[in-house]
C-alpha cells in the first residue's frame, strides 16, 4: 500500500552538512521492500561517544536488548539498520540474527562487536532472514560516504509518507560544532510498522557520561511529549553519537558550553518529533497543546497528553468543532492535580472557560475560523502551581482507520 | 441526528419486575429532546439503603458532588435524573441548580433534601434550566408506578440506541429478592452526551456500610472492566438503591447470604456494562479479552484494559485481521509485569503465540474466520502468576470518526 505524501508534511528539507566521523550508505535488501533502500550502515570513528534511550515496552525486541547492554560502553563504531521487518518477538532466533549482525558488521568495518549498535523496524514476530542484510556489508561498505544522510534517511522509512532529516549548528568555545539527525515513524509510534527511530550524529567533544542523561531529559521533552494514537512500539530507539572531532574543549557537566549544546540538540530533537506527528496516519490537522499552572512539569506534560490521546478531542478536532467541553473532561481524567474552578482553558488564543464555566459573552466565532486551519493551538492553565509543558499530536480521523484496519493483510 | 441501532444490540429486553418499594415514573422537560422522555424520578419507600460509585474526574460535576455527600448518610428516599444536559463545568449556577432540584423534590415527596439523589448527563458547560425539571415535579409525582421501568430507562438515554435493563432474583433465607438495573451509556463513557448511569433497585435488607463495599467490587468487575475509547465522564454515576423490604434476615458481611448477594448484583452489572459495549458508538464487533498469569487481579485488569484501549488493537478486529503482533505489543506497553518469553496469545482459542515466538506450523485459516464473527475471544496469559480478570469492549471503525466528529456542531 502506497499513502499520499501527508498534507501537513514540510515544505522543503533541510540540507545536511559533513561531520567528521561520520560516514554513511544505503542499500536494498529486498527483505520487505524492492524498489527502494531499506538498510543503512553507519560507520563512525575512533573515539565516538554515544547516548541513547529506547522503548520502555517489556516486549522490547532483541535489537533493543543488544543496544542497551552495548550503551553500558558507553562507545560505538557502527550502526546498521533495516526497514521491513522489526526482529520484535522472534524469540531465540531474534537473538541469534542480532548476533550474527553485530558480529558481520564488526568483521567488517574492523571494530569490536560490541561497538556496533542494531535498529530493527516493521512487522513483529517474523523471523529476520539476516543473511540478506550480511550479504550488502562489502557494498555498503564500498559506499560509505559523509554526504550520504538522505539515503539513509530514506532506507529507514516503513509507513512515512516523508522522511525526517534536521540539522542546528552551534558555537562551543568558538569552534562550530554541528548535529544532525534524522528519524522515521509514521506517528503511530506503533509496533507494527512505524516504529519511532532518531539517530543524531555530532561532531561535538562530550563524554558519554555527561551526554547520556541531557539525551534523555531532551528526549522527555521532544519525543516523549509527542503522540498519534497512543501506541507504543516494542522496538523505539533513540540514539545520539558524537564523534568528539571539534577541536573545542570537552564538554563539562552542567557549563554554560553543555547548555548551549543541550539546546541545539533539544531543537533538533523537537524538529525530528514534529514532524513524526506531522507524519501522523490520517493526520490533517498539526496540534499544540500547552499546559501551564501544573504541580510540576511532569504533572503538565501528563495532563498534555491525556488530552493529546482522548479520541474524543481528536475527533473533535478533525470536524473542526471547538468542543472545549471534552478538553475540560480529559483534565479531569489525567489524575494529575488541577482545580476546575481555577482552570482556563484557550483555543486560537480565545480565553473560552474560566472560573469552573464559560466566561461570559463567550464568541465562538473566531475560535471556529481557528478550528478550519491546519494549525492547532490549545492552551490550558490548571490552576495548581507554575508547571508547564507543551504536547503535539494530531487528529484523528477516517485516514487513521483506513490505513490500521486493512493494513497487514 | 438520529442513530441506527446498533447491530450488536440484544435481540430482546428483559422483562423488570415489580419491587417492592420502589415507584418509577418519567416525563419529557423539551431540555433537549422534545418527542420522548428525558426525566425520571424515582420515590423509594422509607428506610431504603444506599450504596454508589462516581467518576473519578477531578472535573467532576455538581450532580457528583452533591450525591457524594449525600452518599455519606447512607439512606435515600428519591433519585431524579435528566438527559441532554450534564450541568457540568456549570460553575456556582450549576450547584444552585442542584440545590434547587433536591429541595423541590424533597418537598414534592415529603422527605429530607439529603435523602435525595441526583444525575444529570447531556452537553458539558451549559447552565441547566432546572426550572423545566422541578415544573414537572406534580406531573412525574401522580405517573408513579412500581411497573414503569422502561420508560424510565429510556429516560436516561443520549447517544444511545437501545435502552439497557437487567433483571436477577436469588433466594435469601428461602425469601426471593430481586435486583432490576437500568443503565445508559454509548459506550465512550465519555464527556459529551454520553456519560455512564447505572441504577439499581432491590428489596433486598442490606445495610450501606454492607453494601457499599460490595458495589465498589463488583463495579470494578464490571463497569470498570470495559472501555469503547478509554474516555472518562465528568459525571459517572453508578447507584444501588436497597428498599430492605423482603423478609429476610438483614445480610451480614462476609456470610453466604452476602455472597449469593453479591453475585446476583454482579451479574446484573455485567449484563448492564455490556450492552453499553454493545452499545459502543460505530462498534461492529464485541470482544472479550480474558488475561490470566497477572501478578494479582489488578494488574490482569490493567494489561486488559491496554489491550482494550489500543487504538491498533480495536481498528486491526474493525478490518478483522488477527494482527496477534499489535495484542503483544499492547502488553508491552501496559507497564504490568509480563515474561516476554512465556506469554501466550490466543484468539478464538487457537494458540498463536508461545515462547517468545509464533508457535510453529501457526496455521491463521480458522483465527481468520473467527476474526469474521461478531464476538471475537482473545486470551493473554504473561506468565508470571495467578492473577486473572476479563474486560469488555468493541472495535474501532469509521461509525465512531462519524458520530464524533461532527455531533455537537
Amino acid at each position: 500500500m502506497s499513502l499520499p505524501v501527508s498534507p501537513l508534511a514540510p515544505k522543503q528539507f533541510a540540507e545536511l552538512p559533513a561531520i567528521a566521523g561520520v560516514r554513511l550508505s544505503a542499500e536494498n535488501s529486498g527483505i520487505r521492500y524492492k524498489d527502494r533502500p531499506d538498510v543503512m550502515l553507519a560507520e563512525l570513528s575512533e573515539g565516538t561517544q554515544v547516548a541513547g534511550v529506547f522503548t520502555r515496552s517489556l516486549a522490547a525486541s532483541a535489537p533493543i536488548e543488544w543496544c542497551r547492554e552495548a550503551l553500558k560502553n558507553g562507545k560505538a563504531r557502527a550502526l546498521i539498520a533495516n526497514a521491513g521487518n522489526s526482529n520484535a518477538f522472534t524469540g531465540k532466533a531474534g537473538v541469534a540474527s542480532v548476533n550474527r549482525m553485530v558480529k558481520a558488521t564488526g568483521a567488517t568495518l574492523g571494530c569490536a562487536d560490541t561497538d556496533v549498535f542494531v535498529a530493527s523496524t516493521g512487522v513483529i514476530g517474523v523471523p529476520l532472514p539476516d543473511e540478506k542484510i550480511t550479504a550488502l556489508l562489502p557494498t555498503l561498505t564500498r559506499g560509505l560516504d559523509e554526504s550520504n544522510w538522505k539515503p539513509t534517511a530514506r532506507a529507514i522509512m516503513t509507513t512515512d509518507t516523508f522522511m525526517k532529516v534536521a540539522t542546528a549548528q552551534v558555537v562551543i568555545s568558538g569552534v562550530p560544532v554541528t548535529i544532525n539527525g534524522m528519524a522515521k515513524g509514521s506517528g503511530m509510534i506503533a509496533p507494527d510498522m512505524a516504529t519511532m527511530f532518531a539517530f543524531l550524529f555530532t561532531n561535538a567533544n562530550i563524554s558519554h557520561a555527561v551526554l547520556q542523561p541531557m539525551f534523555a531529559r531532551a528526549n522527555d521533552r521532544s519525543f516523549n511529549s509527542i503522540t498519534v494514537d497512543s501506541d507504543t512500539s516494542t522496538s523505539d530507539t533513540s540514539l545520539i553519537f558524537a564523534t568528539c572531532k571539534a577541536a573545542h574543549p570537552i564538554i563539562e557537566e552542567g557549563s554554560d558550553d553543555a547548555q548551549r549544546f543541550y539546546d541545539a540538540m533539544e531543537s533538533v530533537l523537537k524538529n525530528l518529533a514534529q514532524q513524526i506527528v506531522r507524519d501522523g496516519e490520517g493526520a490533517t490537522k498539526f496540534v499544540s497543546i500547552t499546559i501551564t499552572g501544573a504541580e510540576h512539569d511532569e504533572a503538565a506534560r501528563k495532563i498534555g497528553l491525556t488530552i493529546g490521546n482522548s479520541p474524543l478531542v481528536k475527533t473533535a478536532i478533525a470536524g473542526e468543532d471547538a468542543n472545549w467541553g471534552r478538553i475540560v473532561a480529559a483534565v479531569g481524567k489525567a489524575g494529575q492535580k488541577a482545580d476546575r474552578d481555577k482552570l482556563t482553558v484557550r483555543i486560537g488564543g480565545v480565553l473560552i472557560a474560566a472560573e469552573g464555566q464559560v466566561v461570559s459573552g463567550y464568541d465562538e466565532t473566531p475560535v471556529s475560523a481557528h478550528m478550519k486551519g491546519q494549525e492547532i493551538i490549545i492552551e490550558v492553565d490548571v490552576g495548581i502551581a507554575s508547571g508547564a509543558a507543551t504536547i503535539w499530536t494530531c487528529d484523528l480521523t477516517h485516514g487513521y482507520i483506513d490505513i490500521n484496519g486493512s493494513y497487514r493483510s
